[in-house]
């Protein structure tokens, strides 16, 4: 019950977010995402990693409505569903040989689901932010391209929720 | 204020568990710590990674009473902070190369501040579950001792708050 209602206070101050995310500061080009407030504080989705140049950690953390369609297993996703992937640099634990944590933060990348607004890229915004300031619309440009070519089966969602 | 009602909300429902975490099931060796209520949804401290034969990804998540510690700085945590680190096995990503994701869940490992039940172990008491069961004593007399070896000027604490 308190569990409850913590989803519905949460529902109640993100969901719908004008179908792009709160507005603070400037959003994304093309798609109009913005950071939303409090995604710090959203449920874990997953960890995740990457290798190569990027060689980060990187969490994926959702809104109330996105973590209720993952444990529902509801595809599509439904609208106001907010995912948010936070990054770092991997670097070695200074502390235990053979761990790896976060450095300093990347990126900041969001998808809003809004299937009306955003329906030529299959129903989600898209948001790439770099010290809270979205990057250039060359880089906003590539987004759905690489999801939906890769994870379109999962309503162009790449990460699937950590048991 | 939203925020902070979703707080006293957690922090009355997961705070003081008997200095133990909330009684699920069978306690830890030594510490009779429990794997606390609603865990998964706390917010998240920080991802992991682990190198060598563990090869795991991991999430470690804190309920409120960690989390304000994390976020104001206090040292040593207070009484009542619990930290739960989630670790699965590391996986590359079918979906996107180079990319790694959670695997099979391995273990839940909690860490529960109490000065007074717990003051021959700086403070903290120590639970290693695999499939919700505590795994056995001998792998809890070793839990102190690394914490003690390597991270006693962060409280006993390895991990940091990622940004």
């Amino acid at each position: 019950m308190k569990r409850s209602l913590c989803f519905l206070l949460l529902a109640a101050s993100v969901a719908m977010p004008s179908a792009a995310g709160h507005a603070d500061g400037e959003g994304s080009p093309i798609f109009g995402v913005t950071i939303p407030e409090n995604y710090r504080q959203w449920e874990m989705i997953a960890p995740s990693q990457e290798d190569g140049s990027f060689n980060e950690l990187r969490a994926i953390l959702g809104n109330a409505i996105s973590v209720k369609a993952y444990r529902e297993g509801t595809l599509p996703f439904p609208d106001g569903a907010i995912l948010v992937k936070l990054a770092w640099k991997r670097v070695p634990s200074p502390e235990f040989g053979g761990a790896f944590v976060p450095g300093h933060a990347t990126t900041v990348q969001i998808m809003v689901k809004d299937s009306k607004r955003y329906a030529f890229t299959g129903g989600w915004g898209f948001g790439r932010f770099v010290d809270g300031q979205p990057v250039d619309r060359a880089q906003h440009e590539t987004c759905f391209g690489c999801h939906q070519a890769n994870v379109k089966e999962h309503d162009f969602v790449f990460t699937r929720l950590a048991p």
